[in-house]
């Protein structure tokens, strides 16, 4: 039996009874490494509560090499954990169909994904979009197919959860071009950088600057540690988050929401608490974003 | 100290380490237990897996007599437990909003939802649109306001999760106008009603029929059971699900994703197991659905 479990977004202890029983009935737990990362526990602590020997997995094992993983779920249990949800930001249903494949029964034990986490900034599940990701932009790679769906989401009044770039074990292109093993270190994309990709994207796309309107209006919120013990949410205009201090939204991981045009009265008035000025913020949530009675 | 804590899909061992341990320090334990239910246990699993006495509270308690849980988190812990996670398909910022305003600490301890669960389907969740919930029609109202937001979704190109009505201690229209304190059994709406009401709707509005086209070419899947033993996925067109036998869903509590415009190569092969017709479901998919490489 292969266990496909999610453990949460950050402390070890995130993981479920049933997940924990799953993993010690199994002889080899593997460890999803590179979509996302834990934020307050490293493999040796949960390696102590597992009381087991975790083994840390690249892209290339389990996009490429995954037979090495499932082969033994066919005569023991093997575990493979999954940073959040096993089906959240990342899916894994490659993995799943490879199984199927393979004739390898295969359970799934779900957790907490970002995607869902992030209702405990106060808006409503609901009224969310389509999620979207920004990559980090390079000298000559800038898409901007995002920010259409942000765009888009926005004229029907929807909010948009927007997830930054996470680039572990990455290789430079000339590293790459030479096939050096050699990985870069790990990047994980800020609120700040979020804000001015798309700010400069703006600037770019007049239409879209139209539809969205000037940033100066536009709610967000930076999503800062979900789950962790120093969380943070920051909320404000695009334009005041980006002219924020950097120390206001700490370490990553962070996501952003950019909020879309209808907030209640209720989560208007619990989301104020987040705000960087919170006077503007009420101002600005009753006057442009009051679709409610 | 409040926790606010999510228990998760469907067995007691769904709650994490972290839930269980807030749990166990806690004064006073609180279900909330008229929007979801947990599908294999009772409370006395609960009790007995937490060693508490565990109260069940009604939508009154949690909206109008909201302080008899809280005020007591001003001296000692008190548990709120919630199935799935605590701002999943119900929001509780009323509750945490409440907390803010009497100065009561309170942490969330979060888990699987319903809203990101799904993806143990095989769609990806960045290509879901607004999610919609459908109510029991009854002779007299029949609001169809979520055939639109799934109509939207669909032009897009993206899914819809339907989440389906629960009623639990309702009182009926003559109870309620007498004052009379009796609670009509529980109902779950299952997959069949969902479609019967989309194709009674359809019928009845021909913009919203042509926009959407026949049912014989919409695919869906119906989640019944999600994150329990006796989890099902059915895949079908609309019309298959309609005529398929009730037995074929099972016991509620059941969802339905009507899926948009795109699925791309993986998600169709591994989506393939849950059909009704395997071999239709892969012709439609890959002429209607097909707008992937």
């Amino acid at each position: 039996m292969l266990f496909v479990i999610g453990i949460g977004l950050s402390s070890p202890k995130d993981i479920t009874l049933r997940g924990l029983e799953a993993i010690k009935s199994s002889s080899k737990v593997f460890l999803e490494g590179y979509t996302s990362i834990l934020m307050e526990s490293q493999k040796e602590d949960l390696e102590m509560l597992y009381e087991q020997k975790v083994i840390t997995t690249d892209r290339e094992m389990v996009e490429t090499q995954s037979d090495e993983i499932i082969n033994d779920a066919q005569k023991e249990n093997v575990a493979f954990l999954v940073v959040g949800d096993p089906f959240g930001a990342t899916t894994h249903i490659d993995l799943l169909l490879r199984c199927d494949q393979k004739n390898i029964p295969y359970e799934i034990i779900h957790n907490v994904s970002v995607m869902n986490g992030i209702g405990a900034c106060g808006l409503s599940l609901y009224n969310f979009g389509q999620t979207v990701s920004i990559p980090f932009f390079t000298d000559s790679w800038k898409p901007t197919s995002w920010l259409r769906n942000i765009s888009q989401n926005y004229r029907l009044g929807l909010h948009t959860l927007c997830l930054l770039d996470i680039k572990v074990k990455e290789q430079s292109e000339e590293n790459l071009a030479r096939g050096k093993k050699i990985f870069e270190p790990p990047r994980f994309m800020t609120v700040p950088t979020a804000i001015q990709q798309i700010l400069s994207s703006l600037e770019q796309d007049a239409k879209m600057a139209d539809d969205l309107g000037p940033p100066n209006k536009i709610l967000a919120i930076g999503i800062c540690r979900l789950g962790a013990s120093t969380q943070a949410f920051v909320g404000g205009t695009l334009h005041e988050l980006f002219q924020a201090n950097d120390d206001v939204f700490g370490d990553p991981l962070h996501c952003l929401i950019i909020i879309g045009k209808c907030i209640n009265p209720i989560e208007r008035d619990f989301m104020a608490k987040w705000a960087l000025d919170r006077k503007r913020w009420q101002e600005i949530a009753l006057r442009d974003y009051n679709c409610h009675d």
